[in-house]
């Protein structure tokens, strides 16, 4: 067991490594070095707490600083920037050239940001909505009355989470996406769905990139790549994020899908006593079984866990993912879980799409609202994956039992046998899911006949 | 195959038989015999037409009579009550001495109330939520004012939301009700965070059995068994059900749980080319791996489309139920699946509970609330149930998560390792669902070290 455990990145993996260690082995020293300013802070809240919904950016953080060190006596620093790791000599060099040595490691670094390569996105009124910090001066803004036209750069989750809280906040919203539609990680088809209700918030336009950003000082306008000019008041840059794997894979560490840090099933990395968890790995993906890299909260925290606890030497295993997201997209609720029919396919699978619309409760109850979802199957009626998108929020639960499905490995078939809950407030005699796999059947059956 | 198919009772399983049936088969003669003057409505929505949730009976009929006549070509025969049954001779009787022969016969002859054996139940104004003819009415008792006091014999499903909606029309309700919980598909313990929102909106006597009723023909009075005496204007007995089999076990069918008609995964009776199902049938539980009595909408239309497919001469199979149910019991979600700690222990089983409490979305996001869990579980952390109580709607779907999960047999651990979808405004990062999980498992670790 290791004297001293370090961690790299105070996020939800970082904290959850460092908890999870504290739990097995209450003698342990156990470090925490987090570069910026804040520690176990929700990234999920930072488009809330933009948009105002969330009024306290303390309200981000699960616990503050002192409760890490006084309460679970862990040794958080701030401000603490790993830049180099060596693990012959098992150290970790700080920007300020600080060694700090270690028993075990856990890399949490996370992921960052990725900014197309564009003259002007250093503009303080360009904003990246990945740190408290980011969030915080853009929330500045907004309360100052200076952010009435707003730009965002990209329509995937974050993008249209953003938008929808800056709508809601009275900015007017243009949204800029390179790709032809919005959410890239849904099928074109359930996309288009999404788009409608995009489009009566915000200014869409798809198939456009940012060209640039010029400011005179003052006036700051952005220039879209079909030429168009748009002058706005503020910029959010929600076009990606990569995993942050500079130190471990510059010290060897084995790399996968993405540029993500290959782990075990107990988070190890190929290097001796390293560890990582969280954003800047790759996790096995139950459907696919293989590593993909899929960064969410869930499996940071989940594989956080793991980590600590294994690093500070109890047991513990990750089961892997299955590729489960949810996100409100205004009075939409859009989910997915599996693999859509283009990720299947462009892992070589055979398969094929059944799209069905079923009400979310009984017909005759209020709240009634149109559910539609699409089962991606395999030829022998295999459960490859999900997409759902309705205006009931019971959506993002009904995603789920087709999450279990999935980590069952159930067939289309014993989708439709499933026992779930009806009552006329909640769902109609058939719930959507029963519909949704009901429809495939009817499918093979009318093909058969 | 059979050249007639004759389905007793038109209600959810046996419209479904006769739908599956004509699916299967255009060109069988199917007969449908419905005892009362309403065919093909749901049950379940009675509570919510009397409460005027619903204005409109109709819309709780799936398709008026005449769509069934002309566009699916079923016989409907309505007010024609079948009472008797030769599978010799293949001929049912009704209650007008018609015979009706039969190539295959469906029994889907429901449940029906059991009235407590007390004097005065049948003053008009004492109505069982049973029948959609009982609950207009009750429903013009109300629009007529003429039912400000009301009295609701039962705690159970029915009776909590019939309190819900008279409460909610403003009537003065009481409750009374033999056991000394509501709900007794709950355990006790859940059963008591029930208790307390019925208690804000009605006056809950518990324990205390209804005496008799006294009418001097204006003047309606109910006596309790503590001797309370109320003088009401409505009375709404819902002290439970029964399975109806009496022209089934007449002729010779094998009966199982509560007397309910035993039948394969085809839903064949012991008597030959005689199915069953819905109500009045014992259904094959997936977690008790034997027969039990559950009467509710899902497995009534799931059983009765096996039934006529089957009888239609095609192929289908029941995969059985692990007992799911949810109720809205005013502000709360009531929801349970798989068994209950008192049910497994009463079919002999090891059993423990664990009780959590989480919230239900990100503790900073509006709507959150706390979301009470009970599972229960085996010595070597086999699953065997649960029951949620909630004011967030969504717990209706997290009890299909735990549904799933016992259709596949999952264990605690299992059921710790899902990928549930996660944004603040649906869930924290841990489902609640994962931290009732977790529960059992750090109960588990605590107890070994």
């Amino acid at each position: 067991m290791a004297e001293r455990l370090v961690v790299v990145g105070g996020g939800a993996a970082g904290m959850s490594a460092a908890s999870a260690a504290r739990r097995v082995e209450p003698g342990l020293d156990v470090v925490v070095l987090e570069a910026s300013g804040y520690a176990a802070w929700g990234l999920c809240g930072l488009p809330y707490y933009a948009a105002g919904v969330v009024g306290d950016p303390e309200a981000l953080v699960s616990h503050p600083p002192a409760w890490f060190r006084e309460v679970r006596r862990i040794d958080l620093r701030l401000h603490a920037r790993a830049v180099a790791l060596d693990p012959a000599r098992r150290v970790v060099t700080l920007d300020d050239g600080t060694d700090i040595g270690y028993g075990a490691l856990v890399v949490t670094a996370g992921a960052a940001p990725v900014l197309p390569p564009l003259p002007g996105l250093e503009d303080p009124r360009v904003f990246t909505v990945r740190t408290l910090e980011s969030a915080i001066a853009l929330r500045r803004l907004l309360d100052a009355g200076g952010a009435r036209r707003c730009l965002i750069v990209g329509a995937g989750y974050i993008g249209l989470e953003m938008a929808e809280g800056l709508a809601a906040q009275g900015c007017d919203v243009t949204i800029t996406e390179l790709l032809p539609q919005v959410m890239a990680t849904l099928d074109p088809e359930v996309a288009e769905g999404v788009e409608a209700t995009v489009r009566t918030h915000a200014d869409l336009r798809l198939g456009v990139g940012l060209h640039g950003v010029t400011t005179d000082g003052t006036r700051l306008e952005a220039e879209l790549a079909d030429s168009t000019r748009l002058v706005v008041d503020a910029i959010v840059v929600a076009t990606g994020v990569r995993p942050q794997t500079a130190i471990a894979a510059a010290a060897g560490a084995t790399t996968g899908p993405a540029g993500a840090l290959l782990v075990d099933d107990a988070m190890r990395t190929s290097l001796p006593d390293v560890f990582a968890a969280g954003d800047c790995i790759a996790a096995y993906h139950r459907v696919l079984r293989r590593p993909a890299w899929v960064p969410l909260g869930p499996t940071a925290n989940k594989t956080g866990r793991v980590a600590g606890t294994v690093a500070a030497g109890g047991t513990a295993r990750f089961a892997g993912v299955v590729g489960t997201a949810v996100c409100k997209v205004f009075d939409l609720t859009v989910a997915r879980t599996g693999l859509t029919l283009a990720e299947a396919r462009a892992h070589g699978l055979t398969a094929a799409a059944t799209d069905s619309v079923a009400r979310s409760r009984a017909t005759y109850y209020p709240g009634v609202e149109p559910t539609r979802t699409r089962l991606v199957h395999g030829p022998d009626g295999q459960l490859l994956g999900a997409q759902m998108v309705s205006a009931d929020p019971a959506t993002a639960k009904r995603i789920d039992v087709i999450a279990t499905a999935l980590h069952a490995g159930f067939d289309v078939a014993t989708l439709a046998d499933l026992d779930l809950s009806y009552a006329p407030p909640y769902a109609p005699v058939y719930d959507p899911v029963l519909r949704a796999a009901q429809a495939v059947g009817s499918q093979a059956t009318d093909a058969s006949a």
